[in-house]
């Protein structure tokens, strides 16, 4: 049976159509000002042309904010599901989105072990590269390819607004963007692989959400935690992906 | 003999022309690109028409940045120095800075007991305040006119970054400026109360640095402790104040 989930976080709405275990449609939008109409959208958009009404999963911020669904799931139960459909002997799941990070712990049979979140401080999440980018003038699409092979220059601000002017000084000091760029990304990948040890964590690891597109960010963090780094093309489903799964499942026993 | 203290802080500059335990001369401006700069030009207004070369005492990140003085002292030791004489029974120091904020305990004959400080997340400095105002187009000096007898609106975030889009969507969906501005002031003083309880402390409290001047801060964060909070008008000056008086002292035992 084909199943629906969808993932409403605070800066992109992610849906997945699944039938059994393969991905039939993927949908991705920024998150709209308001968020219940990006998860219209989506359910309208994944759903078209399918027969009957596929069972619909929610999962993140804005999960509460529609009526429709058959079922809402905390984002952590949804992750650690998804990153294991995306790589079936992951340990641990570190997710950075546009406005929270999150490391998952996960059992050998894939069950939650422990978790830990921070969606309190822009400094470890997307928001930093994005305040930072803007601030430089380039696109957080640019970063790989700006920074690539770059020594990074050492940042010493962690907090985003004390960096957005260390970088402004930087910048006014002659330091060449793309260096301080390298910088910007290296110190979140340190502070990234800092969050992870505060879990006692094992490998694989599996890197989802929107950061980790970016392969310098994923170099970096993979040499701060001196581990290898996985990711999947589609990491940025692995929360929608998780909550269409539980609707497979629930399938299953009814 | 006359003596000069100067605090040399990332936002201003202060300094102070002290004999014995009067203050002769302040001096006050914003910290210069090079923060060097600023501590020569209040070098200079200071001891302009003095005769001889007062002992000149530094404090402040910028402590280091010049070498023509005689001493250099860190600002724990000088803002506790400093608290005493404008307020001889002062107990606990809260000083709330452009980029930092520190809490002082002393003991009953002013010694420090214990301190703690943060110069690494704008939203417990004035920077938070400064980031919200220029959002909303207020300027910080008008805040206490613009939110005076005004019920403070919610805010979740405590995070700068975070709260500066809240404070966005908050106008777009209509809440006026001077409310959302008491919110903002308010939920800054809630976890300035918090900072300080995690210090064990007594009164008398005197609050000091550039966010003390704000009356409708001083009020709430008297709310939030549950009691008094005293200033001072020189409150900003309490670290130069303090580094002036130690070259008092050394001019008595030398
Ligand atoms: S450190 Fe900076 S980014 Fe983090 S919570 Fe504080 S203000 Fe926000």
């Amino acid at each position: 049976a084909l199943t629906i989930g969808i993932d409403s976080g605070s800066t992109t709405t992610k849906g997945i159509l699944l039938e059994g275990d393969s991905i039939v449609r993927r949908f991705l939008c920024q998150t709209s000002f308001r968020p219940a109409d990006s998860i219209i959208e989506a359910w309208e958009t994944l759903r078209a042309g399918v027969a009957g009404k596929p069972f619909l999963t929610l999962t993140g911020y804005g999960r509460q904010l529609v009526d429709f669904a058959d079922k809402q799931v905390t984002e952590i139960s949804c992750h650690g599901l998804g990153a294991r459909l995306l790589r079936s002997d992951t340990r641990t799941v570190i997710d950075i989105g546009g406005q929270d990070s999150k490391v998952i712990a996960l059992d050998e049979s894939g069950n939650l072990a422990d978790f830990l979140m921070n969606d309190k401080c822009a400094a470890g999440t997307g928001r930093f590269l994005d305040v930072i980018s803007r601030t430089l003038g380039t696109q957080v699409e640019q970063l790989d390819i700006i920074t690539d092979g770059v020594e990074p220059h050492p940042l010493t601000s962690m907090c985003t607004v004390f960096a957005e002017s260390e970088v402004i000084s930087l910048r006014s000091a002659g330091i060449a963007p793309e260096a301080i760029l390298a910088g910007v990304i290296n110190a979140m990948a340190r502070r990234s692989a800092h969050f992870v040890a505060r879990l006692s964590t094992q490998g694989p690891l599996l890197f989802t959400g929107g950061v980790s597109h970016c392969a310098s960010f994923r170099r970096m963090l993979a040499g701060h935690l001196n581990s290898e780094v996985f990711t999947h093309d589609d990491a940025q489903y692995a929360g929608a992906l998780g909550a269409a799964l539980i609707g497979q499942r629930q399938g299953k026993r009814s």
